[in-house]
């Protein structure tokens, strides 16, 4: 694997294991075995690795559970529960392997910088816009076919999106992946 | 006002702000005015001061909104409903003042904390469950007056948390409390 790849790597997995602050540019490249020439080649700064992360993030997360739930040829308002069922067996394996449930990578991120680094914070507000809109063109999708009636499209996507995430924050702050079960559901459930 | 309380607001305006991790105890001594030694008379290190900021931020929350709705003799599921203004409002102001969704306070502190300090993650679960325990009371006396059938209010007072959690956590990241005004009535008006 190339050095870049490294860095993004372990940045990934160094920064939802625990915080952007408390993750540092030398521990990354101890993680990668780089150094930190190496990283200052690749990456001016800890910022602007973050916001690759941040991209690679959604692509794993498109990788597992959105292409997955989505792409899935399930009827649209049965690719939430499909999103949900997947989240949850994510959170579950993590779990497993950590002791922690991790959360969201993005909502973790979203939470600790949004008051602090406007870049950062608007690279995961335009992912968020990208779930939003998925989810919102599953439920006209839904409407369009006359599987749901009377409901608001836009509201629905955004408070999906809302409990989503605010299911994943309750399950990591109870470090307990079992209360998405009755959570998740619900949230693929939302009708307003 | 005491060295300790001194302190203690200090890192509770700090903390809130910023995040756990950017806020040192140089730059919480430099703001409460108070010279290191002093700070380690109150507080063995920050982690202890956090403990404390957290019962804080519980017992403002109670004072700012969870009384004035819940207390506030309003029938059981219109205190949702003020409880949801209430919050909106307190982010609408802080925006004013600072430019920023500040979000909430435990919920930033869960998110960022959780994989990282177990004593930290454990106070702020303890908080999360009290707050759930007053909205399935609040939600069983509903039931009980026939305000409201057929909700399982176990469930429904845990997405409801979930949703105000997640709801903020969007605003925070869209800078904009404005998205407050759809959501969290909507939160409000969660029945499962």
């Amino acid at each position: 694997m190339d050095t870049y790849q490294r860095i993004l790597d372990s940045a990934k997995e160094l920064i939802y294991a625990k915080s952007y602050a408390d993750v540092g540019v030398a521990a990354i490249c101890e993680k990668a075995k780089v150094q930190k020439g190496s990283f200052y080649h690749h990456f001016s700064s800890k910022q602007e690795l973050t916001l690759a992360v941040i991209d690679a993030y959604y692509t794993d997360l498109k990788a597992v559970l959105i292409e997955q739930a989505f792409n899935s040829g399930l009827p649209p308002l049965e690719r939430f529960a499909k999103f949900a069922e997947l989240s949850i067996d994510m959170q579950i394996r993590l779990h497993k392997q950590t002791g922690h449930v991790y959360g969201c990578p993005l909502g973790n991120l979203g939470t600790e910088m949004s008051t602090q680094d406007e870049a950062i914070r608007c690279k995961l507000d335009g992912k968020f816009a990208s779930l939003q809109k998925l989810f919102r063109a599953t439920l006209q999708e839904a409407v369009d076919r006359g599987d749901v009636k009377g409901i608001n499209v836009d509201i629905t996507a955004q408070a999906m999106l809302a409990m989503f995430e605010g299911c994943l924050l309750l399950a990591k702050t109870h470090n307990d992946p079992l209360i998405l079960r009755q959570l998740l559901p619900a949230a693929a459930q939302l009708r307003l």
